[in-house]
């Protein structure tokens, strides 16, 4: 019940200023002029009035957006990590021996140091042990049940608070004019489809996104469950975005955002398509309100792929020049 | 040029026959009135009238069909195995060990004795040698190619044509009630997708399907492509159907239609979830118009997901009796 009333609630919120925006005229208000607002809206206008020399038919306009660092924050961790190292926590009276097994006994002994060099292989491990042993469904509500309650160290507020507001604009003036709008993640499918709809407005067929194996099982009574395996099914990060784009939708996407190295392949896959095309960079510059960071982050780094859009005139967001929100709260 | 003037004409003439029924009020012309077709009227009203105690929210209008021997016709062979053996003629001359070499040379000698014991292990090996080692863009050429060509060996046609009328009604009904209606086959998702939009009016981001690798590749002057490999990725048959549907649309369906023992795990996996579902199974009984098969087919074998459907009263099409018209050329 608590859930349910969490998300209405906060869906609710995004999307009334998003409408209100609408309804006023005013397409993208929490962009600041310039640019790189421009740059959006005459994309958007000519690919979308009819006659226009690069009008895109209905069904080709694609347009795929990185989640982490482009539609909500990433800092100080991926929040998924978040999510494993507080699955940790709660699973840990289950598992006694976490308590002297790496890298599990750093989270329960919030050894700082420890996780900070935690590494690849120690992630893998967290997230295998906490997103593995449940039923598809089960997974679902342990999701939504850490949405409901967990609050982000920094800001002190439910992660779905932290998404963007200019992106939310964005989504929505998109949809508005007949795009169809995918999250396209190297986080996990299963994590973002519970929330998506309603925070974002994206539909959970319409999110790409890494995965585990699932396996279909039947209980003793004969109803068949999906049970959620240990194994890795596939890493939608990189060059696994245009393979992921390939797959789950089939076409090549007009317009993608992303803010991250590995958004590259994406933008790359992006551009190569033909006829009108937007690719986008969100560039973290704004450590007052959100957190400023490229080149060196070990999260969300931004390096060769800055380099290829300064290279190439892509879209980059100056974040602090740019948004002039950047959360939902910001405005209530 | 060709290939757009024959797809454009074939989808013209089938969606002009469904929207004049359409217009003219009565829904599923097609179907002949009786039990099976009282069946789909009575969930699709029940489902969609505001107010009805069965009501379902647009979002989870989610309807599946399998393809072959369900959207279009399955024998002698699956039509892409019929293209796989065009393919393996096609490419002969630039593979002459195939003359020598089995399976290949029971296809390029028409050996149907021993092609018609080629198994599995033989099928694999016809579709890893002839689905592998193109572009994703090659091959799409390459099917769209064979579809304008290729005849079916016993109606003389486009394979596109055996498609069966009365469901293309069914789900354009589905698609006016604001069911979003996907494809969940056992055939591959490439071999599909070029396709189904123009035929079945089932976009490419709507097709689940079986797939091999994919893999990102730059070309020298630095152009993204995406390459097939010979690795099969994933079987979405059997169980793997409710696992594809999970992972590609990640609802469960309310709606399912299926025509063989590969769709039993998703007609379960429909019928298990809460509220007002439809399963439904096509009986191939009309060897006069179409074939007569079931328990002991090679192809589409319905042997364990008949017995299922009878006993949980699930809804089976008598292709002879309840199929007034088989094809969509049986109009013109």
């Amino acid at each position: 019940m608590r859930r349910r009333l969490f998300l209405t609630g906060l869906a609710a919120g995004a999307l009334a200023k998003v409408s209100t925006a609408s309804a006023q005229g005013t397409p993208l208000p929490s962009w600041a002029e310039g640019k790189v607002r421009n740059s959006i809206l005459d994309f958007v206008t000519r690919t979308t009035t009819p006659g226009s020399r690069d009008w895109v038919p209905v069904l080709e306009r694609i347009a795929c957006f990185d989640n982490d660092g482009t539609l909500w924050t990433e800092q100080p961790m991926y929040f998924q990590v978040m999510f494993a190292m507080d699955r940790v926590r709660a699973m840990a009276a289950q598992n006694p021996q976490w308590r002297e097994q790496e890298p599990f006994k750093w989270v329960l002994t919030d050894d700082r140091d420890a996780l900070g060099r935690i590494g690849e292989r120690g992630i893998l491990q967290i997230m295998a042990a906490t997103h593995a042993g449940q039923t598809t469904e089960q997974f679902r509500a342990t999701v939504l049940d850490w949405l409901a309650t967990a609050r982000h160290p920094r800001f002190g507020r439910p992660y779905t608070d932290l998404v963007y507001q200019p992106m939310l604009e964005l989504l929505a003036l998109l949809r508005v004019h007949q795009f169809k709008t995918y999250i396209v993640s190297g986080g996990g499918i299963d994590f973002m489809r519970p929330w998506t709809e309603r925070i974002y407005g994206i539909p959970p067929e319409q999110v790409v996104g890494s995965s585990g194996m699932t396996r279909w099982s039947l209980k003793i009574d004969g109803t068949p469950e999906l049970l959620r395996e240990a194994a890795v099914e596939f890493v939608d990060d990189g060059p696994g975005k245009p393979v992921g784009i390939d797959r789950f939708i089939g076409r090549r996407p007009v317009f993608t955002f992303g803010n991250s190295d590995g958004d590259q392949q994406m933008l790359e896959w992006t551009a190569a398509g033909a006829g009108p095309r937007f690719m986008g960079l969100v560039h973290h510059t704004d450590a007052v309100r959100e957190y400023a960071y490229d080149r060196d982050s070990p999260v969300g780094r931004l390096d060769t792929a800055w380099n290829e859009a300064l290279r190439r005139g892509w879209t980059v967001v100056d974040m602090k020049a740019d948004w002039k929100v950047i959360y939902p709260f910001e405005l209530r």
